[in-house]
């Protein structure tokens, strides 16, 4: 363990050069407790969106290559930015892109993963207490192409920078204070919460989704790299998501929800062996991911078989099934698009019976229909009609007492 | 000689999406004609600008490295759009930075010069038929920093950049047609001039500034590169810019003037040897330019002095000129902003007598006082009043038939 600590914020934290300004704040603040701070930064505010507008405007099909080169451009700004802002509180500071950095990645244009980064510069900097200032989001691959790690790829860059540093802790700030029970614009009572286990946020993955890319809480499970979530514009304690459980950890953590998955059910298909298999594979070769599937029990020699799809793709997963059920000799398939999917996370549960008596109990009590259920050891989701999914959220928040 | 041809569009050619496709549509045409094309670019109208108020917000004298590493983002924006653009031509394409090209610089920011380029990816693109797109303006130094080569580099990037590839010729587009026989703005029977040599372009500078950065001309002319300049508005013929000179060289190739210089004066200093070193070493030091420079013959045993600067840098070298003149005893120290310089231009005028007599003659007919003069082998200038400067400009421009 150093005393290292990245430091990494995303476009609204950097909107304009009055953010940049409070952003070089932050930082000397925080080399000024004895840390060695290295920054990770993403494009400003509206920038990739302008980019990307540009693209768009030159050919319909953007080519993966030209397209990763431009929209890697706008983290060049930020770090050069924030260098200079850093200088003008005094405190020495280098910027870095990708290729100066050799931040190797896979091939993958839009979606990358980083394979290796030379520490080499980065170290000596920070011997010399030179603050360096990172480009987030791109990499080059073998060939020296640039490449991009996706959206929110920043805070991937942010973890990886982490662990190749060996860093104290990977600090991403944002413009929210932190990961909440549930979402404070569906519910009022929403309240901060302070820690999180790796597990936990994963599985939170809809409320996390917007303040950090949950492919960086994964790459920091697999490392065991602390995250601590921030805001840049208050600067509070925000919430730690590590790997450490215990016993005052809170039963319940968060409740979340999803309104962007579509069930599909196939009627009366024959009840053989490997018919889920069947249905499933044909499914997951066009690229349509399956979330939660059931199976009901047999009636006569046929069954029904359920599965929810994200609703972008329910038309095509349509389709296939409809083909298959003409194979099989199966009945009609059905499409419902108006569900939301409510999940009850937290690694309390493990050890704690009762959470998924007390979760249906609390929906009979408020007339919620559930119409699917799924359980992992710290998830419990439940799909139910998209208009009674804020009040799902709302009774089950007061029930586990997240407010407190 | 091979078959590349250089093509340089600056950021008025590549102001918005639509002015990217028609600079696609101008190398597909050149491609079509068996050419093979190498792009260099600029960034789009007003992005510099943009970012360098961006500095301008966070840091009040900017950081060189961090500056150039900011200012050339706006270039790697241009070459992906001008590669998708080609692309969408079903043209195959490839951008490439200062980087990845290896494109090296000696260390100074914000006015580097090239020092090499590593041709090897351009000539397997060439040997492909994929057409390379290089981000004008940028180099990096020897420890991988990003440098800019100055206002207008993008063309010394392309002129290095056809010296490198032995390129056939390098062509500046812009958004005026050619290199005029005087300033349009200023008299209306400019015309456009067809052929030039290195030497007169560089005696034309101020007629040429506007459409080309000098510092390009004299590498071009140190390793004889045809430039032309052409605009992308119109792809008219243009100007071409060689070393050829030859029986059918006009006389008289154009007549610029420049309004940016201000005349000194020491009166009555003791005309002794070294006295014209004694008087400008001082102000050369202190890196003001010296341009003409008048000792008139001795009366009694002192002589007077002047000589002409940049206006801005008058008041500061009045006053190294006003302690010199202290220290010897000399007289009062004059100062004359009011003039301007008007030149004639031509390397016709090396092998024929008789154009400053016409150019006197037709200045005092049209009584027009001239205050200085200075003369080379291809051009002759004179020091008039400022707002004497147009009538000069047009009496001349008639005078040699320069409307032919």
């Amino acid at each position: 363990m150093s005393n290292i600590v990245i430091q990494k914020f995303g476009g609204t934290s950097l909107a304009d050069t009055k953010r940049f300004k409070a952003v070089a704040k932050i930082i000397k603040e925080t080399s000024e407790t004895g840390k060695k701070v290295v920054a990770v930064v993403s494009a400003m505010a509206g920038e990739t969106q302008r980019l990307i507008d540009l693209a768009k405007g030159v050919q319909e099909i953007p080519d993966p290559r030209e397209y990763d080169a431009l929209i890697s451009s706008g983290e060049q700004v930020s770090v050069a930015l924030l260098a200079m802002s850093l200088r003008s509180e005094n405190l020495k500071s280098k910027s870095y892109t990708a290729f100066q950095l050799d931040l190797r990645t896979d091939d993958y244009h839009g979606k990358a993963r980083i394979s290796s980064i030379d520490t080499k510069n980065l170290l000596m900097d920070i011997s010399s207490n030179i603050t360096p200032v990172i480009t987030g989001f791109q990499g080059i691959n073998e060939e020296g192409d640039v490449t991009t790690l996706g959206r929110g790829g920043s805070d991937t860059s942010a973890v990886a920078l982490a662990v190749a540093l060996n860093a104290e802790e990977c600090q991403i700030y944002t413009d929210v204070n932190g990961v909440y029970t549930t979402d404070p614009n569906v519910y009022e009572n929403a309240k901060k919460i302070d820690k999180l286990t790796f597990e936990e946020m994963l599985e939170l993955s809809s409320l996390g989704a917007k303040v950090l890319q949950i492919r960086s809480v994964e790459f920091a499970s697999k490392y065991n790299m602390p995250i601590r979530v921030k805001s840049s514009f208050t600067n509070e304690e925000g919430t730690l998501i590590n790997g450490d459980e215990n016993m005052e950890d809170a039963l319940i953590s968060g409740v979340a929800h999803t309104n962007d998955e579509a069930k599909l059910t196939i009627r009366k298909v024959p009840d053989i062996p490997g018919i889920a298999a069947k249905i499933i594979e044909p499914i997951s070769a066009q690229g349509i991911e399956v979330d939660i599937i059931i199976q009901n029990v047999s009636e006569d020699k046929t069954t029904d078989f359920t599965f929810t799809v994200k609703r972008e793709k329910a038309f095509e997963a349509k389709k296939i099934l409809t083909d298959l059920s003409e194979e099989f000799g199966g009945g009609e398939i059905e499409l419902n698009e108006d569900i939301s999917k409510v999940s009850l996370v937290g690694v309390g549960m493990k050890s704690h019976a009762g959470v998924a008596a007390t979760m249906f109990k609390t929906l009979a009590e408020n007339k919620i229909n559930i119409e699917m259920i799924s359980t992992s050891e710290i998830k419990i989701s439940v799909i139910v009609k998209e208009d009674s999914a804020h009040k799902a959220v709302k009774s089950l928040h007061d029930a586990f007492n997240l407010e407190k």
